[in-house]
């Protein structure tokens, strides 16, 4: 089959996302296909109801985005030049400056440039780049408090690495604050 | 903002999807919010264009499903009760007998009982039920091959849980074989 939709469904604690991810690793990096994984989780996430969805397939899947965003947080050209379109206007450009050079002009958004690459390296860690762009997104829009946050990482990043995260969110946020 | 789309785009190994996934889980395990978190990789996922994307809301999202699936795979009653309908005809349900004791009559699916938590229970770890499903699932649609799935397993699950996992690969895989 060239496509195929798998749905798994339960219970918040069973296991469904890890189940719909592995087959999505297993296709994509071992075996050359295309994935696409969703998850929702609600409010009752522990216990409640929970949802996974994989796509694997042999041809490549289309990546263009299918709807419009609030926020567009980029760490490459080519994920700059593909979804900066559907960017709402009025929305939040947040840029990788280290490895982004080439912002289009749109004078309807508002472009945060943050070196975040630099930044981690100097951190000591090049891949908490991407915590260093999530401190200044959710600074910069509200999206969740601090303290929540901070135990998001607790919950999900191995434990060596939590206070390194916690520090590039600080860092993040510091430089929204500033500005 | 009572819901807010946020998309991450980049190469491969930057944490696009971690970044998206600690945001979904501080705003549902810490704030009583919904999510849904979908991120999408290629053939060239390991440098390759990667994006991943998070709605976070203060009002319920709708859980419908919105597309038909070839496969189905549920651990919990409700799952079973809201998603069936969705399988297309011809199409392949498992259902965790363990948990889920209720299934309707539909005849143009095939369908699968698997015991799988009582048999996670067994084997030492009620929390490997899920990879049961997935032994099972894989090999009946020959999704990816076994040696890709277990190369999944050893990517992605604590090295010190990696055999059980395995084992219950296996052991889903053998009761389709055996059927």
């Amino acid at each position: 089959m060239a496509k195929t939709d798998i749905r798994f469904g339960g219970f918040g604690g069973q296991g469904i996302i890890t189940a719909s991810y592995i087959i999505g690793i297993a296709g994509v990096m071992h075996e050359g296909k295309d994935a696409l994984q969703t998850q929702s989780f609600g409010t009752q996430a522990r216990g409640g109801q929970c949802r996974a969805e994989v796509m694997i397939s042999d041809i490549p899947l289309s990546y263009a985005p299918m709807t419009s965003s609030d926020a567009l947080v980029v760490m490459s050209q080519p994920a700059l030049d593909s979804y900066l379109k559907s960017l709402k206007p009025g929305g939040l450009l947040i840029v990788d400056s280290s490895i982004v050079k080439d912002i289009p002009e749109r004078d309807d958004i508002e472009i945060i440039r943050i070196p975040a690459s630099e930044m981690a390296t100097k951190m000591g860690n090049k891949v908490i780049a991407n915590m260093i762009l999530v401190g200044a997104l959710v600074e910069k829009m509200g999206l969740v408090k601090r303290e929540s946050l901070t135990k998001a990482i607790e919950d999900t990043v191995p434990s060596r690495f939590v206070e390194l995260n916690i520090q590039a969110i600080e860092e993040g946020r510091k430089l929204v604050q500033a500005s």
